[in-house]
């Protein structure tokens, strides 16, 4: 290959981008790209990117224009290697007409790995079916601060529940033969007051324990086969330039041999941003040395900048092949390089909103809703005579999706072009659910902006009803189009708009009211959920978020949700986490700011009541390298079948640093009919409770540890004691473990 | 010495304190101590612990008093050591009668280091005079979030102006032969959501360039006698058990001599708040280990535990000997080891709060009001006939306090007692300032609560008088007693209780409104301002300060006062800091929150104006380790007196970190009689370029900087280049430079 050849291969171009277009952030609009297509690939080509993905294409136009860009592509360079074909796939392959899934952080309220790994692997076959290689998913940043724009692509605070769900995503999405690119590597959503872009105020202990985990374990046990550099500094140094990072712990210790591709721009953003280089060259010379790989979605700083510094001498030979080999290995993996592939070998799609879609999508959907209160016992309905549904997220289509679904991120800005699946919004479902109730609707407000209007028609038809619905919370977008997605960060953790009022005003006057909150973050609701008959929260559920959500108010879904994240108690009072030694979640005497939760992490009810007893270890001194088996027997105490998701956490009471005052190791979910009981085994290794030392490397620290199986991380449950012997022993990078769970009859 | 009377030496005791008095913190309440004073005393004694800042005692009595005590002290040992008897002194000597001068960040807003040099040699000779050998103060932590409660105790957002007037500070109590305390070391300041004692979220290079800067300068150029240790952990570590904090970085590669001393409790805390040790003696050991010699106040800690730990051997002697010699080699230093020292050798004081303390209170009171805007020109004042002054700040005495002045720490505990001082309120200071006109008074509503019934009487005072004064903002205090003050973090920055409803009535009305703001921190008051004729921002300004703040209404005081922090433009976006790199500080295409400040760090306008010119710099090509120097002419172009402060930043394109957009590295103060021109030449060393690297040690990189002589960090002023030429060069931890300033006539 010839030097430009190489270059070639390091870089991307995006057909059909116009940079005004608003397809996407008004930031990224300033730069000298797109060159043409013909100009992009004379040479070869390493990416294509979001041939579907950038406008409304049908599933087989978009399977032609494909093949017909890799034709070209093909055609273009003496090799006839085609490019990599990659798409967003955040909550779904991001093109027209395909099955929208609930966003992340509605598959982390499952706690349900399989789920994710059967939706990830439907995903990847729809893709793989047209031609598309690698998918930008999951996001596996560990939220900080909930005030953040993109807590809804997370999977949430927790970084073992994280792990868990996004190895499973990476496995599925790659048993479908497609490239699971693992993002934003790292520290992205620690950044500053959770404003996107900002720098991340991040020590390298937390860094290590919260914000890496996610990303060592997807490598490790994943084996995940791309990984994409975070936009952000950590500490001064741009995740992009940063080596240490990219090549000294991503390869030489974790041992991954895919490849690392940029954020988008963000190499162009060195120089334009962060101002760590003069010009772009400069950009180039720290991207490629820091290890990134490929640029993406252009070319504008790989292509020209790096043949000007292979022509003036500042980038050795072997640091381009070490680039090029990796892209060029990636696709003999993808059997892009066999003799016999070749652009039209990709069959007709069925289309991409298959039954077996909407099933997972309904299951996911099923599963995320999380039943926080429901005091009053006004859940399920049972057979209300009228019912007023009363909101903003109630009828709108857009509240039901997370920012990077297809109909959020791309159809605003194609307004005439329908939806193209069947999504009914809440409204509709309920007039579904519950054909012989009087169904009455009224917004009330909009989602943003102060229009009061509306409320005193809300009130009326709340007060006038058998039941209110009230069914409230974000509509997510981008920047300024949304409430919550990726720079729609918030100030206070307060209901959009005017729903606050709303919310008061309805619930002061409706005979039973449930609150429904369809939101991309949690928001400080505990006022509401106290005043409300029960309260369910949904993270942007998906196209079956609707029926989902209305089949939980009927109980014909038995709630099994679980939080993710913290209902914060306080609007302010952010970053928070429960993940938090003492003195971060103490106020009496501390401070006028109580960072207690009105909903813990891990909480979430059922139609029926659990509980878990029998709590033991099987040795109660173990060494420092061994297996520790805590049982319990977990019980339906109710009168219907139900799915309990026991919750192991460790306490660690004292230890050479601050340790949070409890953590999650362990979960399983268990079905249970009425009255049933059965023995949970959780086996755990004591490397789950290893953490960073001072010296920056893990360890197991000998001495006692609580364990508490429990039923959120505010359950006292009945904590077991454990002590571990031995000397402090370093922790292997290349072994993250799991803790394995079992359940079986007893 | 025996062990008991070394382990005596380390200790305290503080006389007259009652644990559930109401006295401290609730949180400290729950501590066995104190033992009674002959106890304590019987081996020795370290220090004596506020004997004066307790309770209410005359000047003469707390002198007699605290004689007494170091008699019984030196008559219980066989040496005859005295305690090193230490108080508060953050406003001033925290002891009944004597002067309450401004709170820091108002002394911060005079950036005038020589007036705090004279203020803090007053309040030493005030202590000294009465046998008082130790103060705590001054605070150094740099502000990193408006939320925290301790905003008001701080010198600001900039780590070169906290350094330049801390180290002030230092040399002028330590003049008077008082040791000066510096805390909290280190990043108190930078607590997770500002809330207090939280964990510190912050990486190894911001914490050297940000939070330990003014700790260096205050040991290297100050020459500081004492350090006490910070609460909080960082990045899991608390401080009083890191000894690279306190041993590795303050003594090996600063140099320091002095004592650390425990911030109170703290010790105790590393096992009951942290759980770092599982008990006393376990963080007796590890605070003795990382280098405090002394606890404060008591010895529940370092008493008991060490003789423990000495007597099964876990600590080695050297170790409790280390401490035991800086304690009595700082009791040498202070004369208390001299034969010819008695405890009864000082002198009746004449009262602290002497016609010097007062004009130096008035001084600084006078220089630290800020006129935010006067774009009306309403001010000055000019013979109104009726002035309406609205606002609960208005006309109360503790709205012009800190928190740790006795008036708001201790008198709240004792109500019967009077103040003991002249303090008029603002509102006496405006009958007094403007005789002929009619003043009526309206408090419109409390500082905090919802009471919303005094507005409608407010505003109408304001609709009917010629001038409105509308005097809003904080009243300081301990934990749940203040709106600002240690523990009174807040979560937006709004103004406390209804005093925005307040703000925006009175402002809707009247026909000629100043906004007069007293607080302990900056409240997102932009639009308030934008609506009012004139706004003037005065943190807590003491004593004089309302007399000061009439003077400056009726035009008797030329305002000069600057910002010691911005003044923010949105309630939330905290943490949130001048001092940061483009991404931190860019919203459109980015973020939704806005982190533009409604008033820059540096602002202040005075009744004349002025111009900067003819920047130039000597040299525009310099090698990395020279000096740079830049001259500019400074003019007073209106039509009186005035003081300019002429501020120079840094700015610095590329580097190989991300770097702050603009950095203060120089400033002065010049008085400009109208129409007068002076030059002014600042002398930078290249080492004021520095920053630490990713390597951890700080270095001077080549290449092009940019100097702008400004009258505010938002001021764009006529950068002026330099280019700075060589290799990067390590810059020695041992000079510390500032930045020299020379006013001449041209």
């Amino acid at each position: 290959m010839t030097e430009s050849e190489k270059i070639a291969q390091l870089g991307s171009t995006w057909p059909g981008f116009r940079p005004s277009s608003g397809d996407v952030a008004p930031m990224q609009d300033s730069f000298g790209d797109p060159e043409s297509f013909d100009e992009a690939i004379a040479d070869g080509l390493g990416h294509l990117t979001r041939v579907f993905g950038t406008a409304p294409v049908a599933p087989e136009a978009g399977r032609e224009r494909l093949a017909a860009l890799q034709e070209q592509v093909c055609a273009a360079n003496r090799f006839r290697i085609p490019a990599i074909a990659h798409e967003e796939c955040l909550t779904g392959f991001t093109t027209w007409q395909a099955t929208v899934y609930p966003t992340p952080l509605a598959w982390a309220a499952t706690w349900n790995p399989e789920l994710v790994r059967r939706m990830a692997a439907a995903i990847g076959s729809d893709m793989a079916a047209v031609g598309v290689h690698q998918g930008l998913a999951p996001v596996l940043d560990v939220v900080r601060d909930y005030r953040w724009g993109r807590v809804e692509e997370t999977l949430g605070e927790d970084p073992y529940l994280v792990s868990e769900l996004g190895v499973s995503y990476v496995k599925g999405l790659q048993s479908s033969g497609v490239v699971a690119t693992v993002k934003h590597f790292a520290g992205y959503s620690a950044s500053r007051a959770a404003r996107n872009h900002a720098p991340a105020a991040v020590g390298p202990r937390e860094f290590a324990d919260v914000i890496l985990l996610p990303f060592e374990k997807a490598v490790v046990t994943g084996r995940v086969d791309s990984v994409m550099n975070a936009y952000n500094d950590v500490d001064g140094l741009p995740c992009g330039a940063n080596d240490t990072l990219l090549s000294g712990l991503l390869r030489d210790r974790w041992g991954f041999e895919g490849t690392v591709v940029s954020d988008y721009w963000s190499i162009v953003f060195l120089a334009s941003m962060h101002h760590v280089a003069a010009d772009l060259p400069g950009a180039a010379r720290s991207a490629l040395h820091a290890g990134i790989d490929v640029e993406l979605p252009h070319t504008s700083g790989y292509g020209e900048p790096l043949r000007c510094l292979r022509e003036n001498g500042s980038v050795p030979a072997d640091l381009l092949d070490r680039a090029v080999l990796r892209v060029l290995k990636q696709k003999a993996r993808l059997g892009l390089l066999d003799p016999d592939w070749h652009p039209g070998q990709y069959t007709a799609p069925a289309g991409f909103d298959s039954p077996r879609n909407r099933s997972l999508a309904r299951g996911l959907a099923e599963q995320s809703v999380t039943l926080l209160d429901n005091d009053a016992a006004v859940l399920p309905l049972v057979s209300p005579s009228s019912v007023a549904v009363i909101g903003p997220a109630a009828d709108d289509t857009r509240c039901l999706f997370g920012c990077y679904s297809f109909p959020n991120h791309v159809l605003p800005h194609h307004p005439d072009t329908p939806m193209g699946i069947d999504a009914p919004t809440i409204l509709d479902a309920i007039r579904q659910e519950f054909p012989d109730a009087v169904v009455r609707h009224e917004a009330g407000c909009p989602i943003t902006g102060d229009d009061r209007n509306g409320i005193e028609a809300a009130v009326a038809a709340a007060a006038a009803a058998d039941v209110t619905v009230l069914v409230v919370g974000d509509r997510s977008g981008m920047f300024g189009e949304g409430t919550s997605g990726e720079g729609c960060d918030v100030g206070a953790l307060t209901l959009p708009g005017v729903q606050e009022d709303l919310v008061e005003a309805v619930l002061a006057t409706a005979q039973r009211a449930v609150l429904v909150v369809v939101s991309g973050r949690p928001y400080a609701i505990g006022r509401h959920a106290r005043a409300a008959d029960a309260t369910l929260q949904a993270f942007f559920p998906g196209e079956e978020g609707a029926v989902a959500i209305a089949g939980v108010l009927s109980g014909r879904v038995n709630p099994c949700g679980h939080l993710p994240v913290q209902i914060p108690g306080d609007a302010a009072g952010q970053p928070g986490t429960y993940l938090a030694p003492p003195l971060a979640l103490k106020s009496d005497g501390v401070s006028n700011i109580d960072p207690t939760p009105a909903f813990p992490f891990g909480h979430g009810l059922s139609y029926t009541t659990f509980e878990i007893g029998d709590v033991d270890v099987e040795e109660a001194v173990v060494a420092v390298d061994a297996t520790i088996t805590v049982r319990a027997t977990v019980s339906n105490t109710g009168d219907r079948a139900g799915t309990l998701v026991p919750q192991l956490y460790l306490t660690d009471p004292v230890a050479s640093v601050t340790r949070p005052v409890r953590q999650l190791i362990g979960f399983t979910r268990v079905d249970l009919t009425a009255g049933e009981s059965r023995a949970v085994e959780f086996e755990v290794h004591t490397d789950m409770t290893s953490f960073t030392g001072t010296d920056l490397r893990r360890r197991v620290e000998p001495g006692a540890i609580t364990l508490t199986v429990a039923q959120s991380a505010g359950d006292p449950g009945s904590p077991v004691q454990v002590r571990l012997e031995g000397d402090t022993r370093g922790v292997d990078h290349t072994r993250v473990m799991t803790t394995a769970v079992t359940v079986r009859w007893d």
